[in-house]
């Protein structure tokens, strides 16, 4: 790829994990502290060249990753890949941690190569909170019917109309409104100690707020509030006032990007 | 106990655990966010008198605390523990968790009746930060000679004047410096998991800053900058100045305390 540059760039994919309570999302954002935004000023300043990051998952403000993925390119003549690693993860400080960095072919991108997205929301229940994990979790001190959350989840699987589990992204004049149809791989709850709950789901992609509302919905059924088979009922409203609550973003973290 | 009260007064233990990124440390200090503050107004609020609160250890600025101890005096007719624990777990917010209140006998001392104490340490040796463990361990990216370390660890067992390893509380005019003899039950460092080391320490009593200084000196050890063996003339030394680094507050946890 030496088309757009005076000297020939290589693609790169970054893997790392974050904090999401001390940013305002994964996206740039001017004048606030983005993940997208800090990867990409301190790239620029190590390459000494404007880097753009296009990444895996746009996270919302408070939500975490493990394993985002993101992608941009660099001039080869700058690039060392393991020394990058290493610098960046001196300057960036322990709230982004890059996992891994490679110089991949240059049709991959971060975003639209993925074929699939693995999202973890954690629920503890336990009566007292737990200091070490608050930040990483949903504190819901209360008795939930797992069982019919299970069953429910089930009900998210497959190639459905989002609407009623999406915050709609604003729309052009004159522009068609975007399909919110998308694809869950698996959705799936566990108990992987006592007090805590674990939800997982893959889709292929999310759209905004999906999973939180998703998990937001399951929750009201775990406390009767919503009947464990009325989710194909919400889906087919299409219509957000027809789903539960919207579970608070520090108990959500993208967990894995498949390519 | 009904001396000092009009009514009679109950003696409480109560177990919590805390965040210390959250405090400036344990004890009271006016004008300051401290645990025991923290603690003895919300007390206060709830039981409608005045509560003040001993703890079995008075952890810094940063430390945490998994199983702290804590003891106090509280009217007979309005103390109900379990609904004491629930109320205090909804206002205290998650950087205290109170883990357990009881009734206990008067004669019990959260700091004088208790027999041992353990603290853990944790440090975190992979390249790469781990974002959601970073204010909760020490970040060390660096090869260590744990052997080498577990050997020296062994010397602080026993009974020994740490004075090479505590910060000296300031002495009154006229008075004798307080001894800083102590006697450690157990000293080990583990690799709980790749990339992870552990170090426990149980000992009746700590004096300031022990332990912290006790890890500095032994990762000392283990980049080779203190030999193994040096840690009895380090003892013997007498000197602060004959000792390690002290590491950082966020890796050390108070974690039990035994009666």
């Amino acid at each position: 790829m030496t088309d757009e540059h005076d000297e020939p760039y290589l693609r790169v994919r970054l893997v790392c994990a974050y904090d999401g309570g001390s940013f305002r999302g994964f996206a740039r954002n001017e004048g606030v502290r983005t993940v997208a935004g800090e990867l990409e000023a301190h790239l620029s300043r190590v390459l000494r060249v404007p880097i753009t990051v296009t990444g895996a998952g746009r996270t919302d403000k408070g939500v975490h990753a493990a394993g985002q993925v993101v992608s941009f390119d660099a001039p080869a003549s700058r690039l060392e890949p393991r020394r990058l690693m290493r610098s960046l993860n001196s300057v960036l400080g322990p709230a982004i941690s890059v996992r891994a960095v490679e110089v991949v072919a240059p049709e991959f991108d971060a975003r639209f190569s993925a074929r699939w997205r693995r999202y973890r929301y954690t629920i503890l229940t336990d009566p007292a909170p737990d200091p070490f994990r608050a930040a990483y979790s949903w504190h819901l001190p209360i008795t939930l019917d797992v069982d019919a959350m299970a069953v429910a989840a089930t009900a998210v699987v497959g190639r459905h109309d989002f609407s009623s589990f999406c915050r709609r992204p604003p729309t052009s004049p004159g522009e068609a409104p975007a399909s919110l149809e998308r694809t869950v791989l698996d959705a799936t709850w566990t108990r992987p100690a006592p007090g805590e709950l674990r939800f997982e789901i893959t889709a292929v992609a999310f759209c905004h707020q999906m999973v939180r509302s998703i998990v937001g919905t399951l929750v009201d059924v775990g406390r009767r509030r919503i009947a464990p088979d009325a989710i194909g009922s919400i889906l087919a409203a299409g219509d957000r006032s027809a789903a539960g609550g919207l579970a608070p973003p520090e108990g959500l973290c993208l967990l894995e990007v498949g390519y």
